[in-house]
Formats: structure tokens, C-alpha cells, sequence
């Protein structure tokens, strides 16, 4: 299993299109974006109070203030947008608003709380500053040229504020992974049958797979239901695949449809592996098909979403260019009863989580109420031989 | 600051709206959705065997194999939609394959490993099974009427999975809060502006701000840019009100816009307070206006943010009806350094993670730098007056 994790790695990656910046959240930047310019763009005072020379107010203190004059202020609002007209020289002292522009020949701004106005035109300071001191400097949040975000990790809020502080309204990202879900078996039929014959199941995994395709970066696109029948799943497979940069197959309920998909999938391309250890999720197809990655997901819809999550959604992270995953959800807990698991096979137990306990939520793998009840689920590592009752576990929740 | 997250806890409520299935991960259930009937609606054998009575395998083992006649096959495929036409009478034995429909008289699977095929028309059987093994009862997924999704938890994948394989195709949820978002201050500029003036700045808050509304299940609603002048800011949060669910200002980068605020808001509605216990973020204002939610942020950017993400992101959720918020990814980490803080004071630290060690980011609250550089945040809690070095802290990770 975390062979066939680490193994498949598909050369694709999607190409790179400009998208504007309200529409950028979690999309994944196609290369770095660097500073178009220095950011602020000019010397900004941090704080309400009076720009100066700092060397001026070397060694005052409360019992020996310094006396400045005040010969001129610099205001926000209507003036905005003209450059500070007056200069700050030696003994000189300018009113500053928070966020004002730092006027010429002042290298610092003392706080107005450590100043008093002692007659009209002088003010007294009772605190020194250093060089700097107030002043966000011209450069200091960007550097012209500096990375703004990285290619290949998708981005986030606080991204976005830095991108449209430096103008940049635009960014290369990766276009999404387009990823057709294809869903197979006789038995199979749309979730909106309202009857069902004998037999007939609803088709539950192809909503849930284009929900995670979503929640990956993806664009899902559905191929629909496929019989059983390989011919027509092929030439299925063959008119999807120029149109999408990764393919799902879900098994409908049906083992035999599964072998089938083997047979096709040869035919198309190379199986890179078919059958992993892990539980559920055995008989998964990883395949590669004129450069498309195709993932063959077991039968059971419980099983379907579980492979997908650990197998799936990493493989449309990857084709869509995204080297830095989001990080994900996750707790320690105990576990509330021992788990059982065979050596060299990775085993994903669904659990509930209470007040620091993690409950397995037992049934059969046709279930989709085990993992509708689930908070979250545990990997039982191939190694392991299974986990006492009480071991501390971590969970990854669901969202 | 925990009494203000705690306190403030506005009535409003969107309404609820009907959305299919595919438009509604993450969505909020307005209401629990039940099974309209038992899934799978049919006993349906797990396995590939022999649908059998199970009295009739008590006892039989390797040694003492038991014997049964093959009376007919359930099919997968061709006879989908009509009932097994056999029934399984005493010491028969009707083949089945996994997803099948169990036939009458059959109360369990045996495994066809557990079978050999002795002569035509007879198998051995050399395990046992007990009623109801090798089979999903017709209402074991769900039971008609049984809660299928919660009200007031986001959806899930799977969630989407229950509710397509019961067939509810779609779903009453809560409409997304139009959240509408106003940047104040006469220096601010849309981040389209090429070129700037002395003093100007670029908007970058109202973008990660909307990114933020769209995490948290609400509508961004692009309220524009307002000067520093109390006149223009009443009359565009008077044309908001009605058509907004939460409203939001920014308050520029300049702290004389945030006076003109409070007097604005005191007129238009009740203001709930007014300065918080958090650093960044002290001059916070919450208020409702004619039953719409509204919290002005600090002027910094950085600061906006970080109160926007510990306030106003779990006000959108609580306006669009969320009860059991999805939950944030966090990891424990040793602090790499010290952190004073004041007593009283809430402290949010923005930190980089690496090789289980948190180590802040330092900067003037001005800067953006250091929350993109940052991978999550530690908090401090009003009653602590700082952290040691190696202390271990949970850090949020930003996603």
C-alpha cells in the first residue's frame, strides 16, 4: 500500500492559466509570484505620534525630556496622495496619523503617548527611539523581487491579501485536474430511479468520488453508469480520455464487473498495480493509459471512498500541480477497544470520537452507514499486528 | 475575548433552500434528512457462495463435510430487476454472487471457499454458518425513517453517498449568508491600481476577507471601498443592510476611520462592544443592525485577518446555520522560544512549523510578510502570561 503510494507517480500535471484573484482561493500557483515592487512602496509610521530624528531624542527620559519643534504634520485623508511637503530636520518634530507617509530627513516616529505638548510649537519626549523605531520601512514587507507565495502550494487567504497589496490581480495557477468518474455494473442506477427493481442499487459513489474530486482541486466530470460489459466500458474509457487528466472507475456493487476493468484497462495502457493491501480496498487498479492516470476503486461504495481518499485525492493533488497538500484535520485519541489486523496489510478502521476516545464503528464493508457514522478513521499501519485497547491513536477527521 | 466569542451570539438565521445533491457538499442540512425506505431495500449476499439455510451447515466441519443439492443460480448482470425465481428449500444450495439478491427460504451465504463442487448438482460445505452470515439485511444500511444526515452539520462526501443511495436527490439546506464586506479609508485604493500615490495602499484585505466568507459557507458580498467620511459609510451600510446577512468593514490602515465607525453603527443599531482582550486585533467592534450581525475589524491587514478567522468566520457559519463546525487541522509542536504576553490579554502568535518545533514569526502588525510566511498559529489564553521555550502548544494550521 505505501508502496503503491509512493510508487505511482504519473508524469502528468496540468497546464497553467491565469486566474483572477477572487477566484484564486485553494488554487495552486503554476510558478512563485514575486514583488512587482517594494511593498508598502514607501516609509509608513506604525503608530500616532511625531516623526524625528532619532539621534535627537538619544538620552532623554522622564526626568530629562528633550524639547522638539513641532514644524509640521502629516495627515491622512484629504491630503492622501500628495507627498509629505515638509522635511524633518534636526530638533524637528511632525505629527503623524498611524499609517501616514514618513517625511523626508525623519528616521524614526515616537509614540504620541510619550510626548507632552508643553506650549503651542514644542513638545517635550520622555522616551528615546532608535533608527527605524515606528516605522515600517519602505521594503519591509516586500523586497522588489521577493516570493510572494510558492508555485505548488495552494493558496490561502492571507495569500490573496499579499498578492492584491503588491497589485498583482492575476496569478498562473495549474488548471484544474478534469477527472471523470465513471461508475459500472448491471445493477447500477442513477440516485434519482424512484423505484428500484429487485436487485436495483442506487448509484452512491459517484457523488461522493466528484464531492472529494472537488474537495482535491479537481473538476469532476461524470461518464455516467457503464454496463457490465467490456466493450462498452471501453469504448467508454476511449472516448473519456482526451478530455480528462485522470479517470476513477467505481466497481458498482459487483465483483466480476471488476476483472473486466483489468481487461479493458490492458488493453488501453499499462496497469501499474492490481490488488493492494489495505482493508478495505483490496482489489484496486492503478493504471496509466495514453498518460492519463486511471484509478480502478473496489466495489462496495464504503470501500470506493475510503481507497479514493488515501489513493484518489493525492493523485488529483499531484496531476494538478500541488507539491504542498493542505495540511488535514486530525486528533490524538485513545483507542476504546483493541483492533485486530493482519501483518503487511494496512487496514483503515472508521471511528467516532468522544472526549479524547476513539470508538471503532464496526460492520460489513457494504455499509455506508459505518462511515456516515464515522467521525473520522485510523490507519492500522502494514507493520502493526493490530492495537491494544487504550494504545493513543491519531485520527483523521473528516470535513 | 472569549466572553465576546461566547456573548455575541446573533439570532439571525438564513432560510432554508432546496439544492441538489451534486451543488450540496459542505453544505448545512436546514433540517435531518430521514430514509424515505430501508437501504439496501433487499437482503443482498456479501460474498460469493452458496445462499443456503443455515441449519442445514450446523456441525459440518473439514472432517464431517455437509452435503446440498445446487437447485439454481441468482445472476448478477442479465436478470437485474427480477426476483430470484428459486426459492432454497431444505438441503438445497443456490449459487450466488456478491451483491446478489438473497432468494427466499436462504437465511445466509456460505463462501464459496468453504464449498467444493463434489459432482454435478452437489457441494460440500465444510464450515458452518449462522443465520444472516454472508448477507446485509434490507434495512441494515438504513431503517425507513432513520436519520440519514444530521441538521446543522456541513455534508460530507459520504454523507452525499447515503443520501444518493437512499435517493434523496435533493436536499433543504441553509442559504449561504450574503456577507457583505466594506474597506474604509481614504488611502485605499483597488488592488487594480497600477500605479500608486504617496501615501496610497492597496485594498488587501477585502479579497482574503472574501476568501475567508467563501471557507466558512457564506456568500461575499463586494461592499467597494468607502472614504474616510461618516456621511458616505451610514448611507452605504444603510443600502447593505437589507440585502445582507452579516456585514463587515475593514477599517483601512488608518485608526481615525475606526472612531467614525462606532458613531455610524451606534446609530444604525446596538453596538455589543468595542475593543477586545486580543492581540493583534484590540480595536474589534461587534454590533447588530436591524438584526444583521455586523463586526468591524482593526486597520491593520494582518490584524483584520487574524480577527476575522477567530470572530467572523465562526459568525458565518452560526448565521448559515452550523451547529457542528468542521473541524481545523492542528498539530502539537515545542516552542522554539519564549512568549511573553499580558495577563487578560488573548495572544494569537503566528508561527512556522517544522520537524514538530513552532517557532513565531516576529514583525510590526503592519507587515502581511508574517502571516504568509506563517503555517498556523498558537494562542495564548487571557489567563497565562506567556509561554516558555519548549513549552507544548497546539498550532492551528492555516489551510
Amino acid at each position: 500500500m505505501a508502496q503503491a503510494l509512493a510508487g505511482f507517480r504519473p508524469a502528468r500535471r496540468t497546464p497553467a492559466e491565469p486566474v483572477p484573484l477572487a477566484a484564486a482561493l485553494h488554487r495552486v500557483p503554476a510558478a512563485p509570484v514575486t514583488a512587482p515592487h517594494a511593498l508598502p512602496g514607501f516609509a509608513r509610521s506604525t503608530v500616532d505620534g511625531y516623526a524625528v530624528r532619532a539621534a535627537d531624542t538619544y538620552g532623554v527620559s522622564d526626568g530629562l525630556p528633550g524639547y522638539l519643534q513641532v514644524t509640521g504634520a502629516v495627515l491622512m485623508g484629504p491630503v492622501i496622495g500628495t507627498a509629505p511637503e515638509v522635511t524633518v530636520g534636526a530638533g524637528a518634530a511632525v505629527s503623524m496619523p498611524t499609517g501616514g507617509v514618513l517625511p523626508p530627513g525623519a528616521d524614526a516616529v515616537v509614540m504620541v503617548e510619550y510626548t507632552q505638548q508643553v506650549m503651542p510649537g514644542t513638545i517635550e519626549v520622555v522616551r528615546p527611539v532608535a533608527p527605524g523605531e515606528g516605522v515600517v520601512r519602505a521594503d519591509e514587507d516586500a523586497a522588489p523581487g521577493a516570493e510572494l507565495v510558492p508555485a505548488g502550494r495552494p493558496l490561502r487567504a492571507q495569500d490573496l491579501a499579499m498578492l492584491a497589496a503588491a497589485g498583482v490581480t492575476a496569478v498562473p495557477v495549474h488548471a484544474r485536474p478534469r477527472v471523470t468518474v465513471f461508475s459500472t455494473g448491471d445493477e447500477v442506477v442513477p440516485p434519482e430511479a424512484a423505484t428500484l427493481r429487485p436487485g436495483q442499487v442506487r448509484d452512491a459513489t459517484a457523488v461522493a468520488l466528484a464531492a472529494m474530486v472537488a474537495e482535491a482541486g479537481g473538476e469532476p466530470v461524470s461518464g455516467g453508469i457503464v454496463p457490465d460489459d467490456a466493450g462498452a466500458l471501453e469504448v467508454a474509457l476511449r472516448a473519456a480520455l482526451p478530455a480528462s487528466d485522470l479517470i476513477v472507475i467505481s466497481a458498482g456493487s459487483s465483483v466480476g464487473a471488476r476483472d473486466e476493468t483489468v481487461g479493458v484497462v490492458r488493453r488501453l495502457g499499462t496497469v501499474w498495480c492490481h490488488g493492494l493491501a489495505v482493508k478495505p480496498g483490496k482489489p484496486t487498479l492503478l493504471a496509466e493509459c495514453d498518460g492519463v492516470p486511471l484509478i480502478g476503486l473496489p466495489g462496495h461504495p464504503r470501500s470506493a471512498l475510503v481507497v479514493f481518499r488515501l489513493l484518489g485525492a493525492p493523485l488529483v493533488r499531484l496531476v494538478g500541480g500541488c507539491t504542498a497538500p493542505p495540511p488535514e484535520p486530525s486528533a490524538r485519541a485513545r483507542l476504546a477497544r483493541g483492533l485486530p489486523s493482519a501483518a503487511g496489510r494496512l487496514d483503515v478502521v472508521q471511528v467516532t470520537l468522544a472526549d479524547g476516545v476513539a470508538t471503532p464503528v464496526f460492520g460489513l464493508s457494504a455499509l455506508l452507514s459505518v462511515i456516515t457514522a464515522a467521525d473520522g478513521y485510523v490507519i492500522i499501519p502494514e507493520e502493526a499486528t493490530g492495537l491494544d485497547a487504550g494504545t493513543e491513536v491519531d485520527v483523521t477527521l473528516y470535513r
